[in-house]
């Protein structure tokens, strides 16, 4: 199974032009099963208000936007997973849509809320949901999700394959440590797709990666490149969680041991 | 706050060889209010059958084994966290025990085994402790509990500044990769203290390391060095849970959504 990410430079306030450039990337990609997109890709990202916020926002079951995503799914044969600026009524919300060639096939919303993002968006209020697109299972996390350990923890458990991380990552190289990590412990994929650029005061940092459920980085971008990279994946590594012949990472967990974690 | 690791080589079917170098290196550190030894540093690590392990292993409350890591401790003004084969009734655990100037302050009994471990010991019952030590709060896992992301994550909730790491690990250098991320996403320090040399088809690699609460490496000995080392700490650092001015990583945390990590 083919996978990759996409990493380019959204513009704020700019939707034509970043839906252009999504169309550019996707249709240039080689062959891939499933391309991520950074976070908040149809509309940029450091809102000057949240006004602002709410006129650069999408409405999932009607948006031009997310038909045009499906149709490249559908022209290239692909699933996607974008980073959405998401309106639900008068809330907004920071989500990743999953799309494939015949149309929507799920969403996340953004659990963790980083920084003024709180001023603007609902904290995600779906979960962790897992979608089986065929060759693989597929999960969700965005950006500062993955500072949390129990995002890939969960995901993992309930099946993930792949888990795509749309981002608009900020501190050079700090969630690219981790990544790798997160994978071989939770023994799944990651696609993390950042994008580069600035908007106002914040810099965004690219090197977009995928790491491997063996904590192999197989694809890493520059830090300022508009890139789109697709590498061939196997996806019984993800499946096969032993870390010995004699210890499966998953059935050696000691739930019962684990209260702590949700207990508030 | 000083801390550091004890890296050594303890014989199998060795007790008063292993004794021995653990007080020569713990009177050779300079001053230090925490030491780490490595797991199993009584009795060595690759039993030939589950007699020898018993043969091998010692009761908490009534262990001259204990009693002179007590008087260490006392003598060196410092507290101690080794790793001990120990029979409780006619069942042992792979544990650790913390020790302090005056007596037995805790133990520790591995939750996730490793391999022939299953064999030999039962798995831990007592949980995850933490224990005051006055400076500092100490929990402590040991070796193959590192690839549980619930382990550094439940110490680091109930308090845990330190995480002490006791390992006899075999993989060259995967271990280390995950301890500074662990140590990052949870805010904490974290001292593995690691063997080195070989028993029958065992190699132990070394590489011992303290990992600090942004990540960063302060110490890590070579592959097969007998070494103290010990670096200055400052606990604020494992106590300030902030990712930004906005962001606490324990209070941002999402329990209700976490049920999956306990679900068996």
């Amino acid at each position: 199974m083919k996978i990759g990410y996409v990493q380019f430079c959204p513009g704020l306030n700019e939707p034509e032009k970043n839906l252009a450039d999504i169309e550019r990337l996707v249709m240039s990609a080689e062959e891939a099963d499933l391309l991520v997109i950074p976070e908040l890709a149809n509309s940029g990202y450091n809102f000057a208000s949240k006004k602002q916020a709410f006129d650069l926002s999408i409405t999932i079951g009607d948006s031009s936007f997310i038909n045009r995503l499906v149709e490249l799914s559908h022209k290239q044969n692909t699933h996607i997973v974008c980073g959405i600026n998401e309106r639900d009524g008068d809330k907004l919300y920071n989500s990743a849509v999953l799309v494939g060639p015949s149309g929507l096939i799920g969403k996340y919303r953004k659990l963790h809320l980083f920084m003024n993002e709180k001023d603007i968006f609902e904290p995600g209020n779906i979960g962790l949901p897992v979608f089986d697109i065929g060759k693989a299972r597929v999960g969700m996390a965005i950006c500062f999700d993955w500072y949390f350990p129990e995002v890939w923890r969960s995901l993992a458990l309930d099946g993930a394959d792949i888990i795509c991380h749309p981002s608009n990552l900020v501190i050079p190289g700090l969630c690219q440590r981790a990544i790798p990590v997160h994978a071989l412990i939770n023994r799944v994929y990651i696609i993390t797709a950042n994008r580069f650029g600035t908007e106002r005061e914040l810099t965004f940092t690219g090197l977009s990666m995928i790491a491997a459920p063996k904590g192999e980085v197989m694809a890493q971008a520059g830090p300022e490149e508009e890139v789109v990279a697709v590498v061939d994946t196997d996806i019984a590594h993800a499946r096969d969680k032993k870390a010995t012949e004699r210890n499966d990472l998953f059935t050696d967990r000691r739930t019962e041991m684990y209260r702590r974690l949700i207990d508030t």
